[in-house]
């Protein structure tokens, strides 16, 4: 099953050309039909090129006619030219088609997409960081990816952390699924480009986030109104924090969960298998989605989505990941 | 001239008590009377105290009847409190002469009292990183905390970077100043406790934080049409900032500052000497303030501002430095 695969790079310049290169190699080698975009290798200041030239970027790939189109890397660019970004062209590829697939910095074209036009982008690997990983891509990642090629996933689910084995969460249906990276979603509040999503399931991560920051980010969004509008936040995983002994004093991101467990009546899940790891699955923002528990193990299932929008159910294979 | 200075803690715990110590001490080798409240050496996880015992010390300060309350440091804890903040009873006090003052994280309780009543409160130091510094206080920032404590002061004035000779700036007038440490400030944005300022002159700082992050602060803000209804964005001081080699390109503040110019008609100033910095001047926040240049020198000036709301203009008195 041959799938055309367009990749590009909307944010930051490429540095690690290595991992760039076997990453395209190893999409080629599952048989794909790989398109390089002509400036996915560009360099301007941090970024891949100057604004105009990661915007044709993104034009080109919305144009490309892909099955698929994947981020090169994250990194930094996409907030500074959403004032920009080419929503109607990019609506109108996924109408016909087109995933865009991305994460991080990504977090921002996501949810001013949907802010703008409600169209459904995955959340998911990039090719340098995940396809690219120097000990090989992560299986779980690979299949949640296949799923969305072959048009069969319908849905994820994870285990939730050992201390979270007494919570109770009821049954949520028919939620906007969104979110992604916490401290790029939460730089759009605010502005046009934040999504007023209403009893939506809200997914977040981070990396190099101290937990104090973590916890002024939801508080922000706790101030401005948005948790309480939620049915459920979802917390991905949060990599690279480092306390310093003597000054945290146990001050960590268990300890924000907590905090925001008993100032939030929303239901605050743990353990998502997405964000700066390896481990990753493809969540689609924007989608509709219905979310429930058996003891620990939490099923996120969003049904059937082709690319042509059928919206048949035919029993579920998502990937389970512990 | 023995003014009564009271001393709490909003925010992080204090750690370095040597510092502390210092500053309580050089501030009554000043001549004055030093309270020191109850909760000041508190510890909490990373706070000074539990959420209510910094509530509690805030109340204090307020019926201290002080004519300075003065913050014992910055750090992380007045966001996560501003719901229950004693706006009403801060009021009073700066009605009846006390005067707040602080920086960094007081950043919070400065913009949100602000939003919510209107009171004037200053930028300024804290007790262990200026009044205990190791090599002493700075002359500027101890002439400019004095003339707050005679209210001799009535504005400040720095000279501009040398590359900003050729910059043009036409006199602004009764234009309210505010801002302050420009992550906490932005950590505002979209909740009650924004300030919602029109033709203000909007002064930050910040420490620490790469460039393409003060950046797609300042996007935030600008996105959120913030920056184009003030008359002046003033830049103070970014300390702390380390760029990659080979990765940033170039990327520095200084690009921010010239993007910012760019695509903003607002005009945009640069070295205030405040921030995490020794010398830093005060800075009411929420005064009415007029500001104009000469050359490259910047005058900033608030008027006479007695404690008890005497407006009189009788020549200006402020320190000047470059």
């Amino acid at each position: 099953m041959t799938k055309h695969i367009y990749i590009y790079s909307p944010s930051s310049a490429v540095r690690d050309k290595a991992a760039f290169r076997r990453g395209v190699k190893r999409l080629r080698a599952l048989g794909h039909e790989v398109e390089v975009d002509d400036a996915a290798l560009s360099v301007h200041q941090r970024f891949a090129g100057d604004d105009a030239t990661r915007l044709a970027a993104i034009s080109r790939a919305a144009a490309s006619g892909a099955d698929v189109a994947l981020i090169a890397r994250g990194g930094y660019g996409l907030t500074r030219i959403l004032d920009a970004v080419p929503y109607k062209a990019l609506t109108k590829a996924i109408e016909k088609g087109t995933e865009f697939v991305g994460c991080s910095d990504f977090t921002a074209l996501q949810n001013a997409l949907l802010a703008k036009t409600g169209a459904v982008t995955w959340s998911g690997p990039a090719v340098g960081e995940d396809f690219g990983a120097e000990a090989g891509p992560d299986d779980i990642m690979e299949a949640c990816f296949d799923d969305l090629l072959t048009g069969q996933g319908e849905g994820t689910g994870w285990r939730m952390p050992a201390r979270d084995v007494d919570l109770k969460f009821k049954p949520v249906q028919d939620a906007t699924l969104w979110g992604g990276n916490l401290c790029v979603l939460t730089s759009l509040l605010g502005t046009p480009y934040f999504p007023m999503v209403e009893k939506g399931v809200l997914f977040i991560e981070d990396v190099n986030e101290h937990p104090y920051r973590v916890e002024r980010m939801l508080d922000q969004l706790k101030m401005a109104g948005v948790l309480a509008r939620q049915r459920a936040i979802v917390f991905g995983q949060f990599t690279g924090i480092r306390l310093v002994p003597g000054y945290d004093r146990g001050f960590g991101l268990n300890t924000v969960i907590d905090r925001l467990r008993a100032t939030l009546k929303v239901p605050v899940l743990a353990g998502l298998p997405f964000g700066h790891v390896q481990t990753k699955v493809l969540l689609p923002v924007g989608a509709k989605v219905s979310m429930a528990a058996e003891g620990r193990d939490i099923f996120l299932v969003w049904g059937h989505r082709h690319a042509h929008g059928h919206d048949d159910h035919h029993g579920h294979d998502h990937h389970h990941a512990h």
